[in-house]
């Protein structure tokens, strides 16, 4: 008996990320009308999860959580006081931290039409994200990012993930979320490392994608240094629109081999796991652009000018561009081996043939699947004359 | 500012359940066909895992993989000896078993083009699977389900879990096999008992979707008690064929409420849970059947005539019907509170309103949003009854 059956079927995902500001505040319907969009007569219930990076600056939540369920969601059974965990990388290095929001969704009884409400970092958001996702084969989360990295890119889209075995993101899932709420409120209290450190996010998907964004990021570089909130907000809407455009209208689920939007990407993993993530992943991210910008350079991809540009604009918004880790402790003119080995591990979280983005000018990417040592040295010396101020391309 | 970004896709899942004879044999090319029909050209690498309930039986295995690979899989690397984890649903109840896979994964470089290969019955399916899913957020998985029930039902959906607070199935993911292989060589030297265990899934999908198939499980009785092996490949073929159907042409993700799939479930794995699993699956499936039977007779919903067919259909393949555990051990003509229970929980894991499948005649599904215990009690009267062949309806 030869016999095959066949299956074959589509599933659609969708949610909203939405633009507000004081999210918990009683007057503001947002949070209310999306927890009882679906099932307008029935009682369900829902946990919140705090990360105690945000809280230290927002202790007033718990108080306006337990107000705004009281008022505003009458069909809503908030399970108790919300669960604090540490923010940073570090909270997604422990199981027993999944295991105590799993043991929260045991408790509380949060079934699969009840939510699970995260309010943090981008580190935050990916280790309540997966333990959500595998919590009665997924519980609905509603995302609602506090910095600007979570804002513009990690936590709009459908992943999630933990460290596992020493390996960034070794467990994860993807898991659209049932929607995710960028409260502006929360960005008011970043750190300026944190609030620059965002940034790179949307010079990465701009270099990929969209020249006019780029201009539009060089010409707002004074107001972004000073802060201005409105211009973040547009900064962070542009970022998201060209993330959520890019993996709808893809492979969202990454069944092939290609991660565009991992631009600069392959360093700034190894560069934060060989810092023990003391730099934040948006600075990488700026190392790791540099690196790759000045290899499409150094290939002929792309022009002098506009690799200055490029180099210039995170000057300019006060990111570093090098780091004692890009280069062979023994031989400066060399890039470090160290680093090397971040291609393969790259190459390997999706397996088949290595694929990196570089530019072929600014708005376009284009993916090769070799990169040539030499001309990787040749790169880190570059960075490292330009950020000595002594740019010779 | 309240804008809204509207992030909307759709992924496609597609994947064979193939039929076969002697999987690892160097004359069948349909795995090697498998492992090598997307990348033709890449070398890609496989682990396998094996059930060792199954490998005392076909202990020939390890030397007929490595023969299988060497002669047949020239682009596949097997990355060393099988894994051997125990079978049974004890293997879903340790996170250790789950870090061991996690462990091979990783330490052979399994990346997301890459092969797991699992050879067992529906636990180790499930365990495997759920390791499977979360490595590198989704690593393929080639299913060899060795049991009538993994092959006709558990083996061949999209569903993987594992046991948690000692809760069945707590975390679990939504994550398609690459491919199911169904061998038939592994059903001769299943016991008596396992054997005819698995046909009670069969009988559920025909009750509740297609009478023919009911009329022909009852017509071949004594060949399926004899352990025809044609016969019991035709009622795989066709059970695996109604379960994939519903799976694709409704809710594979389980968005709703509804479960059709589980008639009788709801009983079954609290009377699994209650026996401390020394009920089968399948097994305690039969019971709860008889019980929704039962009770759907007892509403109106069912003829006498009809419930009797499905009682003695059960009866007939040597299916015990009662169990004490189904009784109020101070008064036998009450249903166990202990059992009651499994309703909530039944409800709890989807999440929404209760809603259970129930019979409105062979092959006609119904379901209802609420169970009335008197009703209940004289089910479970109705199969002592029965089980004493003193039936009285």
């Amino acid at each position: 008996m030869n016999k095959i059956i066949q299956q074959n079927f589509k599933v659609e995902f969708n949610y909203n990320i939405s633009f507000t500001e004081g999210v918990f505040d009683v007057n503001n319907p947002l949070l209310s009308n999306l927890l009882t969009s679906k099932n307008k007569n029935s009682t369900t219930r829902a946990v919140v999860i705090l990360d105690k990076g945000m809280f230290y600056y927002h202790s007033y939540l718990i108080e306006q959580i337990q107000t705004y369920f009281k008022k505003c969601c009458l069909k809503i059974q908030l399970m108790g006081e919300p669960l604090m965990v540490e923010g940073g990388e570090g909270v997604k290095n422990k199981w027993s931290v999944v295991e105590n929001v799993l043991d929260l969704v045991n408790k509380k009884k949060i079934d699969r039409h009840s939510f699970v409400i995260a309010v943090g970092g981008g580190a935050v958001l990916d280790m309540v994200g997966f333990a959500s996702a595998i919590a009665h084969r997924g519980i609905q989360i509603i995302r609602i990012p506090t910095t600007v990295l979570s804002q513009n890119d990690s936590g709009v889209g459908v992943k999630n993930s933990i460290n596992y075995f020493d390996k960034k993101n070794f467990l994860g899932t993807f898991q659209p979320p049932f929607a995710v709420i960028n409260d502006q409120t929360f960005l008011t209290t970043l750190s300026d490392r944190h609030w620059r450190s965002g940034i790179s996010e949307a010079i990465k998907v701009a270099l990929i994608k969209d020249s006019l964004f780029f201009n539009w990021i060089e010409d707002h570089i004074t107001l972004l240094n000073n802060r201005d909130p409105e211009t973040m907000n547009n900064l962070i809407f542009k970022c998201a629109q060209l993330h959520t455009a890019h993996i709808g209208g893809g492979d969202p689920f990454e069944k092939g081999s290609s991660r565009p939007l991992d631009f600069g990407h392959w360093a700034a993993h190894k560069l934060e796991y060989l810092t023990n993530y003391e730099l934040t992943h948006g600075e990488a991210v700026a190392i790791g652009i540099a690196l790759d910008s000045c290899y499409s350079y150094c290939i002929g991809y792309l022009s002098e000018n506009e690799l200055k540009r490029i180099l210039h604009c995170f000057n300019n918004l006060g990111f570093e561009l090098s780091c004692p880790l890009l280069l062979d402790p023994l031989d400066i003119n060399r890039i470090n081996q160290k680093l090397i080995t971040g291609l393969e591990e790259f190459r390997e979280h999706l397996g088949g043939v290595l694929t990196i983005m570089l530019l072929r000018g600014i708005g376009q990417g284009e993916e090769i699947h070799e990169i040539e040592k030499s001309k990787l040295d040749q790169s880190i010396v570059l960075i490292a004359s330009f950020q000595n101020k002594k740019l010779t391309v």
